[in-house]
């Protein structure tokens, strides 16, 4: 930890409580002028303290930062998040963190960026990341699974984010593999990208866009109809910062027992969460339309249709559709 | 095509014969000149030429070589290896393939390189391939199929290298996954890695180490007793391209009829080569250590261990042993 980000936990261990320079100085192991300098610095970002003769340091408020101390500044877990590589403005995050991957980065690693240019979803369509109202961010993972067991993950993602949204009283429901619906409109989207050999995955790259403190005219016409975010939903804005330390506490609790104990516990909280189930739908996949009943996951996680035949189908990659809402 | 290459399937298409300046020219599109010019270079880099006046040039013999020109001089497939990107020397084959799929580098495109100095194999282990004596390849496949079935693809390899290796009447057998073995030593390894989005595999590569002409002194004291090459097993030297050409074209069959008809065809032959069934054998994964009986790959291409309780495992991502031999 640097110092920066040893000040700002110091803060978030005693919140509303006044902190004093000769404790900081200690904590941080700098010099009483080294902490004034760093509280100097983090008040032009944003950062306000109140200063107070003999009693030190409070911090009154913060700005909506995503820079590595302050997500760091509250980070609950042991692994996930850990590791923070954070942006202004990046083309995305996906192919960094795919770089950082390819040279060793550790599990948990998460590249984060307040802005993406050339944002981009499943199957490589544009997925709009402008700056300052959502949090665009890639997750390495290494888990030690055969390849066919990938697509888990995503699920498993789907199902973190959802408890995570769920955190802050929003309710929330899962589209097919992936997508985070709220009041029926598109919050979040998951795409999945891995790096395998042989049938070892070597790396895993969980791509995330949430649509965090966009208001209604931040998005763009045509998406206003089907796109929402956390602050449409809940009438007030949310610090992103807070949002990344749940999701990381969500995810790394399903994932530690995703590690140990199986898929069984992902799958029954993706059906519960699920939208797409016991619904009449429609699957397009690269080869074919299928019609019928989404009946559930089976136990690898694939999504199980029923055709007006009654012959039932694994669907692997598609996109579904609702023939009745 | 260019016109050295027009002039080299010439001479290919026309073995042991004389064809005309004029012939060449119009063939290839370009003035006697240009032939002339062309015929300078191709003997320049090693093929020899007997020209007779009157009657044209005929094609005595050919150089080792691994040049683009000579190896498409010859090949019969409509889609794998018709698009060569050969090198002299390189850090690795598989990495320029990655970057190459990675741009949208078409199926079939194979990397090719007379020497690699920083080859590696399975698990990140070093691979040695030295200059000249070996093909050191990487293939870039784009076929659709979930990430589950990716594994198949490794054993698809290991089948048509053998069926290449056969064909220059060299006996050959398979060690599970996928290393080719010729009279009890290892002639070939065979990597395969993906990049897959969600459950899609988006490309494959397949990395190809191949012995080929290399004498016993060739090789480190430490590979000598482990290793050997094709001129080893056949006691005389072959030609590169011409191997490149064979593998291609077994690989095109084979994968042309996996992705029409699935499975089960590469199943039956990877069983029929394979020296790893029906004897006892020692795994190694990551996690375990188990013992027993090969028994044989399940439909999905997943190799099946019976331990002596006679409990079935699925093997995945492993090292194999032979317990006895």
């Amino acid at each position: 930890m640097n110092i920066k980000q040893e000040i700002l936990r110091a803060f978030r261990n005693h919140p509303h409580e006044f902190i004093s320079g000769e404790y900081l100085s200690q904590n941080c192991n700098c010099t009483r002028a080294a902490v004034w300098k760093h509280i100097e610095e983090l008040r032009q970002e944003g950062y306000e303290f109140e200063a107070v003769r003999k009693s030190g340091y409070r911090l009154v408020s913060s700005p909506d930062s995503l820079s590595a101390e302050e997500i760091l500044s509250a980070m609950q877990t042991e692994r996930i998040g850990k590791n923070i590589v954070a942006y202004e403005t990046v083309p995305t995050t996906q192919v960094l963190a795919h770089e950082l991957a390819s040279k060793g980065a550790p599990e948990g690693t998460l590249v984060v960026a307040d802005q993406q240019i050339g944002g981009k979803g499943r199957l490589g369509r544009v997925w709009h990341s402008p700056k300052g109202t959502g949090i665009w961010m890639s997750l390495v993972l290494r888990p030690v699974i055969p390849i066919g067991r990938a697509p888990q993950m995503t699920l498993l993602t789907a199902v973190a984010m959802a408890k995570t949204i769920q955190e802050f009283q929003i309710s929330v429901k899962i589209k097919w593999p992936n997508d985070i619906f709220v009041q029926g409109k598109k919050v979040c989207g998951i795409l999945t990208e891995l790096h395998a050999e042989a049938d070892r995955v070597n790396y895993l790259i969980i791509g995330i866009g949430i649509n965090v403190n966009n208001q209604q005219s931040d998005f763009d016409p045509a998406l206003q109809e089907i796109a929402t975010s956390l602050r449409l939903a809940l009438g007030e804005p949310l610090k992103r910062s807070q949002f990344i330390q749940a999701f990381c506490r969500q995810f790394e609790q399903l994932y530690l027992s995703y590690l140990s104990d199986g898929f069984s516990q992902i799958k029954i909280e993706w059906e519960a969460l699920s939208m797409s189930l016991h619904r009449r739908v429609t699957v397009r996949t690269l080869q074919t339309v299928l019609e019928g009943e989404a009946t559930g996951l089976n136990d690898e996680g694939v999504l199980l249709l029923r055709d007006d035949q009654g012959v039932m189908h694994k669907v692997y990659s598609a996109d579904i559709e609702y023939s009745e809402t």
